[in-house]
């Protein structure tokens, strides 16, 4: 890859700005935890493990001018800290995840010195990052596996390089199976488009064969035959399996199952929330009207007209052929082999 | 409705600018076969008995000033301008239909003065628009019959007003049953936002409640049960019941299947192909990648990406609960109920 999806540098934080792209490759500096706030809630960055590392490296940034005498003085700013940052986005796991990890450092690290805590933080989120973009290569390459030789693949929105530390989930996975792989169509991803300015972006960067439609063309791709793997990331993964993910996910898996499509879901451990036990109790979070009235300056709809703008949407377990994680394959998941898979982190 | 979709003024015909909708109310003058085709083609005017209207008043202006001296001459005129203006779009049957209609009264007035066709000609083409006034009046009749009490429909492109001479096919129903209607939700309906442009506003201006989503919400609406029906329009229906319409339709008809939840497709007998005995016969009008790329001026994807653009998809009869059309409602479309129903015509 060629660009960073976020990035430490100059003692501070680097994000690629999502929103510009692919007209401008500009890089946004996050100095503190309300910049990281900020950039997470208007999707400066975007995709669930990439909120997770940096809602990591935000709690750094929170503490890092913290005037606490000891252990028990950070720890208490360390929680605020989680505590303002957990209200930025309420619906991709990886986040709440990276927060409870930053806590539990500090947690684990008991009557140390601020100074040290300080570093410890710091080298802490660094892990966060470096481990996602290891644990991207290894869902990979556990999910090239199941891509047959020759295919055509189908993704929605963007669970690429820029949706993690880097390389990708859903389409790590592709990246990993590139040379079975004879085309990938990339839903556009109504409203906000990752999929026409990310994943097309991120496919055709790599020299992987890409053809972007529109999400509403996808099913007579299907009844074309034209389709023979469906793809995607995940947000949240209850104990049961139901996943949630971006709005058009569930519409795709349920033509997928007509068409008797597989149908995957590629996220590291970090995105399930065993906590949560069924699709039905995951927070969805609902964004403005406006991202579907307007595109760009230009509105597209009568400007006074009732919207809704739901930001993902949970398919059950049972319409989803398997979920690929860096501990294996969850082929027809259900909640003992989740909790088999993964209960025992 | 406070406007014309299309309508015959001070010598030419005057059709509202569907593509500057609802920023700008403007009439556009068509004088000539030409200005009819290019209308068409460019989508000014759409939805196929719009379509159908505006084809019999492109083979009254393709031949009002020819210098034919007899029957056998105009009969020649007319000919050539039908078979120039059936190039402008090739799905929708309505086109196809009030050409045929325009050739059969030539046909049948054979040996008559070349002004005397000539006025006969337009009448033809009036009597063409005022019929799809009133057809449309009465499938919305028949099929508000179809819509429970409270209901939430959800409906695709736009098949009101603009899409026929007047009050709309789909939108028809929706018209004629709307005390029964609680809130209508629109597919924005990708690429071109018919849905959000046209309906929305159709919608609105009639004071019936209305939710604009994008296409890839509609199926976790149903899942949901917020959908009770799914009502659309359709451009080429073959006898078998198999309905070509706005892309994305069969991806409804799909997920309406799943969820158990009606599908009804609204349309003339018009519409109706009897000659083509599948959906896969159907041609598909293919349209310019630009349409998914850009929107207003601005590109949304990278520009030299690979696009399909698939303006109208298939979908299978056994998928569509019922098809609505002036003369009654064919339940569970089949080959024999659809002859029986539109055959005798």
């Amino acid at each position: 890859m060629k660009y960073d999806t976020i990035r430490w540098k100059n003692d501070k934080v680097e994000m690629i700005d999502q929103r510009l792209l692919p007209a401008k490759t500009t890089y946004v500096s996050c100095r503190t935890d309300k910049d990281i706030y900020s950039a997470i809630k208007t999707m400066i960055i975007r995709g669930a493990p990439a909120i997770g590392v940096a809602g990591a490296y935000g709690v750094y940034l929170g503490v890092r001018r913290s005037r606490a005498k000891d252990w028990k003085g950070l720890k208490k700013d360390v929680d605020k800290t989680v505590k303002y940052l957990a209200g930025s986005r309420p619906t991709a796991r990886n986040l709440f995840w990276a927060l409870e990890r930053m806590q539990g450092i500090v947690n684990d690290n008991k009557g140390r010195k601020v100074t040290e805590l300080k570093k410890i933080l710091l080298d802490e989120a660094h892990r966060v990052l470096a481990e996602d973009k290891k644990i991207c290569r290894v869902i990979g390459d556990n999910g090239a596996s199941l891509i047959p030789k020759g295919a055509n693949v189908l993704t929605h929105c963007n669970a690429g390089a820029l949706a993690t530390g880097g390389y990708g989930t859903a389409l790590g996975v592709i990246f990993s199976a590139r040379r079975k792989i004879k085309r990938v169509y990339a839903d556009e991803t109504r409203p906000r488009l990752q999929g026409a300015r990310l994943t097309a972006w991120e496919l055709a960067a790599e020299g992987i064969p890409v053809t972007l439609i529109c999400d509403n063309m996808a099913a007579s791709l299907m009844a074309k035959k034209e389709i023979d793997a469906i793809i995607v990331g995940a947000d949240r993964i209850a104990s049961n399996g139901d996943t949630a993910n971006k709005i058009g996910t569930y519409n795709l898996a349920v033509a997928a199952h007509y068409h008797k499509i597989p149908f995957y879901v590629a996220a590291p451990a970090s995105t399930f929330d065993l906590s949560t036990s069924n699709g039905k109790k995951i927070p969805i979070e609902e964004r403005s009207g406006l991202e579907v009235k307007k595109i760009g300056a230009e509105y597209i709809a009568p400007k006074n007209i009732s919207v809704i703008n739901p930001a993902f949407d949970v398919t059950p377990a049972k319409l989803i052929t398997a979920i690929i994680t860096e501990k294996g394959i969850i082929r027809k998941p259900n909640r003992k082999k989740v909790l088999g898979a993964i209960g025992g982190d």
